[in-house]
């Protein structure tokens, strides 16, 4: 059912740009606001919003459902020409706002039909909507992180004598699924050794060897809502100098970056925080990446922890906390938690140890 | 490496549009001209094409390659401007073709900015040219095909008395990948009973039962091309009058279509042909979808087997031949192969037995 609170929140800001109508495509977004998932592929699904007017969903009969949304449904069939059922309700004097992903042939379609007077970029709109969570996500981010900390334990079991990336990796899924997951929120990464300092690596056929690191980056999907996790171990052995000095400044790193969270803090102060402890200790151009994402519906979703991105923390937002270190050729050691902005200051959403742990 | 051959066949197929320059940004259809796949997510990632040009990728740094790909490579960071890169490589006095799945916020940025003196949807330049897979292509789609023929055999062990449709299916990737498919072309269906008849359903918690039918409709890629087939089996039980006239029917209607194919007829003649049989056994109504899909790169590509589509096969054509009858509540039966349109005649790509199989 359409969310009255999310859609106010979205308008809100809509005025803020001076967008006064809006075409949302973008089916992530159209669960945001209606709780509905539909997945049109090729086909049109739009969820028209504008103040003072009914919400109106766009939908193709292929995917006929027969509850109310909150919205008023308008179908079609594949045969149908759409632009007239657009028109239909589009207010031809004012202009448009289209999702930054809106496919090209829709928005061609709606110019060359002269459907709006103009059409702007909204996304921001519900992106910045999206990136506050209401309680009710809250609550869902905090319950997909839990999964994902018990499914963490479990995966260290599967760390033992001759088995290799991919055979890690492949029961990943099957462990989320017994915990309650419906997915994966993105494809695990699962690697030992050298390989681990590689920010591309795939699992593959690499047998694990004694005193390698074990670079584990998991998340699944609960409830619509994501999880993402980073543990790094070691195998069979304590860790070396190198491997132990990379640890605790990364956990450093990690932990100092979650303590100062807070809302109206600027983005780029916390990636600042995490990077200067690392380049003090020697290792500054060996964190090659920003150091968190947005996460919720989806894995990464509008928002970043960066040194680029001024904007501050506000109350809602989850995002990921991941320093890294990754010396080519020999450790890559990476450590990631969810957090939360709270009234109080933050929740971090993992509580699986940091601590060294040697496995086997 | 782009392929030179692939690049002349779009930009003949541009020029008959009246399109002179285009910008693909579809990752499938990059890989299709370059053979380099790039999945950029958010980020912009585009091929720029023109006759008497040399080819541009645009490509974000964090995708960096060293070898040569046939193009000139334009890098650019995620806080560089890429309308200025993108200004000095498009002719401003000439219109653009552009993906239809071209992302909005690139389209309105392009146009903002002016780089182009039009913007057209020139997609089909690309998928009229995807369509006619060249010897390279029809050698994959043959292997990709075997692939699942020989996986099916291994699925069918997987139906016993006990099983869940879930079980069967979290068993089905770790078969395809030791046959070397690298992942599924789409999530497979196994459906049990009833639940054959419902066109949405996905594997779940339901029980194999004796004399229920069981449909596989699966896929895997091999080699970055897809294959996808049906086949519906019974347990335990020999079908029952009902079962066997749904089977034999839809049999009837797949070796028809199947045994009509050669370049050069429409393609709704086909649909139409499976679908009269399906009508004069009775049974015209719960025939509910289109024939078939075409099926490449990816799992569904531009093309279809339907009495809308008034285009004519031609060689090289890869799609799917894939009847179905749905009694809901009671039995579903869909046998899908498929085919490709050679200069003799046709190819069927899958070789797996569509006898009535009794199980167990």
């Amino acid at each position: 059912m359409l969310d009255k609170d999310r859609l106010n929140r979205v308008l809100q800001q809509m005025a803020k740009m001076g967008v006064h109508q809006m075409m949302i495509t973008d089916p992530n977004a159209v669960f945001y606001m209606t709780g509905k998932w539909i997945h049109p592929g090729e086909r049109f699904l739009a969820l028209y919003i504008a103040e003072n007017r009914e919400p109106v969903l766009f939908v193709n009969e292929l995917f006929y459902f027969p509850e109310e949304v909150g919205a008023k449904k308008v179908y079609f069939s594949d045969t149908d020409d759409i632009l007239p059922l657009i028109k239909a309700v589009v207010n031809p004097a004012q202009k448009l706002g289209v999702d930054k992903t809106m496919a090209a042939k829709f928005l061609l379609l709606m110019m060359e039909g002269g459907a709006a007077a103009g059409y702007v970029n909204g996304s921001l709109a519900v992106d910045t909507t999206r990136a506050m969570k209401d309680e009710a996500e809250r609550e869902k981010m905090r319950v997909s992180s839990h999964v994902n900390d018990l499914a963490m334990a479990q995966f260290r079991e599967l760390i033992h004598a001759g088995v290799t990336e991919q055979e890690v990796a492949a029961q990943m899924l099957d462990i989320y699924k017994k915990l309650g997951a419906t997915r994966y929120s993105f494809d695990p990464i699962v690697a030992f050794g050298a390989n681990a300092a590689d920010g591309h690596h795939m699992p593959d056929d690499t047998v694990l060897r004694e005193g390698d690191c074990v670079l584990l980056d998991v998340g699944c999907v609960v409830d619509d809502y994501c999880s993402d996790m980073t543990r790094t171990f070691f195998y069979k052995r304590e860790p070396d100098e190198l491997q132990k000095e990379v640890y605790n400044l990364t956990r450093r790193a990690n932990e100092t970056a979650e303590e100062m969270l807070k809302a109206g803090i600027p983005l780029c102060s916390v990636d600042k925080t995490a990077r200067d402890i690392i380049t003090e200790g020697g290792y500054g151009k060996c964190f090659t990446h920003r150091l968190g994402h947005f996460i919720g519906i989806e894995d990464h979703e509008f928002g970043d922890v960066s040194l680029a991105n001024k904007n501050l923390t506000a109350v809602g937002n989850t995002f990921s906390i991941e320093p890294g270190i990754y010396v080519q050729g020999k450790v890559g050691v990476r450590i990631e938690d969810l957090v939360l902005i709270t009234e109080n200051g933050h929740e971090v959403l993992n509580h699986y140890p940091k601590d060294i742990d040697v496995i086997g």
